[in-house]
């Protein structure tokens, strides 16, 4: 086989385009001198365009769960309730998040595939007066879907006074997403997914609401206290030492996030789920998700009829294409195509088009180029640049 | 568009592969040094397995031409006659370096897309006694013929006592190559196509009769005086100051053809080549060369129902894919589609997906899926990885 070759087409870490390899290769400088701080500065209002927020968009020096982390340590006061909406594995992990700090914590769960319903939130939040913040994934990496993040925002606040927070890792930047339209409270998110970066940068955006609840919290906290982040952005610094060679990569993939235009950006995500689900539909195999709740950064697949372990392997072997298994029960049982960041409908064609193969060598029976043909479809539909 | 994406199907320079490029970002060191002396010794056994000789391979800094140049310059005696083999653009170009050293010579023109026919080169031979030296391009990057260079050298041979010099600028690393066993007296070759490398070397082994030649041969040269390269290799150095990253990269390659191994480099060209075959045939559209002299590098397409400026403007816009137009009396006839170096079956299968939602961007109806499914057909019936 090719030496060296990797189509990395799993939901993050997603693969880095050039010119940011490029900008990550530049020599380290000094983190308290003028250029980083110009650096921060040019990269403070590109990044809130992203959020869709005027808040500042604090940078912490960890991976997406210390954001996730970050966030629970400064909303969470002592002894109050919380509730967490749990469509899969990044659900739990707020869970256990407040678990590890005793936090009492409500939790509404629905079946891995199925979307959080805004109705059943309204109603979980008006029986239980008590709980003071609601937590919930934007993107649910282990399933694919995307919640209706807007809406459930919308319950949350109809409901009761509670804080929204938001863990937007695996799409923020590859969705539309707007914060401060839509009520969040607190967006978190990371730099290995839709952002094109290796993981090791937490992104997060407060509300003015919970910037007053956030000032007054007693828990402890050091690393994490967003209010040590908030006093440092606002004069162009970090607390504490930044990974300065993603923060070289960051400003370069926000130029490249400006230079296609975000509102492309969305449209090309789109473009690449509806191709991909187009292409599975076509070949009779069963998606995980509806199209109603379908992320635009991650498609899950669950086969009835061929092992998709065999099948991830078999991908590997002969293109090395790697494609995520399934998280938790779902082991064994689906497979994640990630179509995120850095991934073009080329890369989509040609993920689906070596896709055809693998079925038929793990003794799928599929007709040749069928998929290909709906997925291509689908381009020249609604991707065709005029 | 997805910024930063180029996917790159000329027939050279061709894409680098990322191990590559890295070895090529190492800091300078001496040329004069240890390090450098053991690196030319370590590359200079494997570039003789890649080119088929026992002979050193002289490395110049320079393009393929220099290659070609020096080649010219040191076997041709003043007032020797040659004879040129021309299949296409690269045939002229020994010509052209030939006239500008007002050398006589003798040609055997087929039309662009014809390979040279053995019989026609030792009839001629037989008739001109007095040629000293014959030139051929083994892959014609303009056509995408391969000429049966084995059979050309047999009837040299047989036919004369000329020396034969060949040009292996576009597939030499790609397809089997056998200097030796052939009889090829002079075999140049460049960096960008099969090498996987930047323009910037050539590569040339010389027999021991073509150098018996050389040491006795009075035209004037300096920097493509091959003595100087052959006396200086017998150290482990250079006669001039080499193109060190470049060098670095050959290092980094022809590790990767070892662990790949070269018959399976040659089996995957193989490969590439009938899969972009069977998929123009599929969707009807015209191939210049037959399949018997087709290059398992390059494959000339010769549409006669749509204009292929305009496709290839087509793919370059949604894609970010270039393919190459024609070149001289084939430039807006033809367009030709690279696939060697770091390409693989599934960057094939992308190309050709891409390409046929092209063809129906430009107006020619082309049922979707079908020519990849060619290509798959051809990749489960040859290409599998067992």
């Amino acid at each position: 086989m090719l030496q060296d070759q990797q189509i990395l087409r799993i939901p993050g870490p997603s693969p880095i385009p050039p010119s940011v390899q490029r900008a990550m290769s530049q020599p380290m400088i000094g983190h308290r001198g003028q250029e980083t701080s110009a650096m921060l500065q040019t990269i403070s209002s590109k990044l809130k365009k992203v959020l869709g927020t005027s808040q500042d968009v604090l940078i912490l020096t960890g991976s997406g769960t210390s954001g996730l982390e970050a966030a629970v340590v400064n909303i969470v006061q002592p002894n109050e309730e919380v509730l967490i909406l749990i469509s899969g594995a990044f659900g739990e992990r707020f869970a256990k998040i407040c678990d590890a700090y005793s936090i009492k914590t409500h939790q509404i769960d629905v079946e891995w595939g199925q979307a959080i319903n805004p109705q059943d939130v309204k109603k979980y939040l008006k029986d239980h007066p008590e709980i003071k913040t609601v937590f919930s994934t934007y993107c649910e990496t282990s399933t694919g879907i995307l919640n209706p993040i807007k809406e459930i925002s919308e319950a949350v606040h109809e409901a009761s006074e509670a804080l929204f927070v938001v863990d937007g890792v695996s799409c923020v930047g590859g969705v539309e997403t707007k914060m401060d339209d839509w009520g969040i409270d607190v967006m978190v998110t990371g730099s290995q997914k839709a952002f094109m970066l290796p993981a090791g940068l937490a992104f997060i955006a407060v509300s003015e609401k919970a910037w007053n609840k956030i000032k007054t919290n007693s828990r402890p906290r050091f690393y994490f206290d967003l209010v040590k982040y908030k006093d440092n952005i606002l004069k162009d610094t970090t607390p504490f030492t930044p990974a300065l060679s993603l923060i070289f990569g960051l400003e370069q993939v926000l130029n490249l996030m400006e230079k296609e235009g975000l509102d492309l950006v969305y449209k090309r995500h789109q473009l690449m789920m509806n191709m991909t689900r187009a292409a599975f539909k076509a070949l009779d195999i069963p998606l995980l998700t509806s199209d109603e709740f379908a992320s635009p950064t991650v498609t899950a697949v669950q086969p009835n009829d061929f092992n998709s372990e065999d099948f991830r392997k078999v991908l590997k072997k002969q293109f090395g294409l790697t494609v995520a298994g399934g998280q938790q029960h779902l082991s064994g049982k689906i497979f994640r195509i990630g179509h995120m960041g850095y991934c073009s409908p080329a890369d989509v064609l040609q993920t689906i088009s070596a896709i055809e193969i693998g079925l038929n060598l793990v003794g799928r029976k599929t007709e040749l180029g069928k998929g290909t043909a709906a997925a291509q479809k689908i381009y020249l539909e609604q991707g065709v640049i005029v």
